[in-house]
C-alpha cells in the first residue's frame, strides 16, 4: 500500500488556493479541470514532498459543505510556527489555538478543515504575544 | 514546511484498529495512552511509509461522530485492487463503490470515513464480478 493524498471538498477554489498556497505555504503540484464530470481537482503538498499532497475537490455545481466530527485534521510541521501565525494573522487568517506552548497551533480552512502546525523539532520558549493569546471558536 | 498526519475520530477503537489494520492492511507504528486528557492516539501507516500516517484519535469519554461533507477522504495505492476487495469483502466490509473500472474503489471505516483505493501504475482489465456490481450507499 501506498499513500496518495486526503482529500476535502471546497466551495470556492480561489478562496482556497488562496489560504492552502499564498497563506498556508503548500505549493501547487498538479490541476485538472474535469468539464464532463463539472469538477476541478487540485493537488497541493509541502515543498519537496509531492508523495503527500491534499487534493482539493471543487464541484462545479454548489453544495453545502458542513463539517463532521469524524474528520479531525491535516497537520504540518512548521520551522517557526510564531513566524508562520504572525504571517497567517497578518493575512487575516484566526489563529483558532494560538501557540501558547510554542509547540501547537489550529487554524481553519476557509472551509472549516482544521490545521494543526506543530513547531518543528519541538517546542519554542512560550512567548508573547501567544502565551497569554485566549482560543478562538473550535477547530 | 513537512506533511505530518492527517487525524481521524474514532468511536471504538479496537474496531478501527481491525478496519484499518487488520483489513485495510496499514501498520501500526505508534500508540499513545494519555490518562490525563482521556484519549488515546495510534498512528497507522502503510508499510515503509512512516511518513505518511493516519492518526486515529480515540476520546475515553462518548461522542458522537457525524461526518461532514467538507472532508472527502483517504486515498491509498494498492498493488491489486481486485484482491483487495475481495479480502476486504471476505472480512465484512461493504465495497461502497466497487472497482467496476479496474481503477479505483471505496469503502468505508466504522466511522465513516471514506477510504479510495487506487491500483498502483493503472487500472487492470475489468472484470467479474466487479465490472457488474452496483454501488452501496454513499462514499
Amino acid at each position: 500500500m501506498r499513500y496518495l493524498h486526503t482529500m476535502v471538498r471546497v466551495r470556492d477554489l480561489e478562496e482556497s488556493i488562496d489560504f492552502y498556497v499564498n497563506k498556508l505555504g503548500l505549493e501547487q503540484i498538479g490541476r485538472h479541470d474535469v468539464e464532463a464530470g463539472r469538477f476541478t481537482i487540485v493537488f497541493l503538498a509541502p515543498a519537496g514532498q509531492k508523495e503527500a499532497p491534499v487534493e482539493l475537490t471543487y464541484n462545479w455545481d454548489p453544495e453545502k459543505y458542513d463539517g463532521g466530527r469524524n474528520f479531525g485534521h491535516l497537520a504540518y510541521a512548521v520551522d517557526d510556527i510564531y513566524g508562520k501565525c504572525a504571517d497567517l494573522m497578518a493575512a487575516g487568517v484566526t489563529i483558532s489555538r494560538p501557540p501558547r506552548d510554542g509547540r501547537m497551533a489550529f487554524v481553519r480552512s476557509p472551509d472549516g478543515i482544521s490545521v494543526e502546525l506543530i513547531q518543528e523539532g519541538g517546542a519554542l520558549e512560550p512567548a508573547e504575544p501567544w502565551k497569554s493569546m485566549p482560543n478562538t471558536g473550535e477547530w
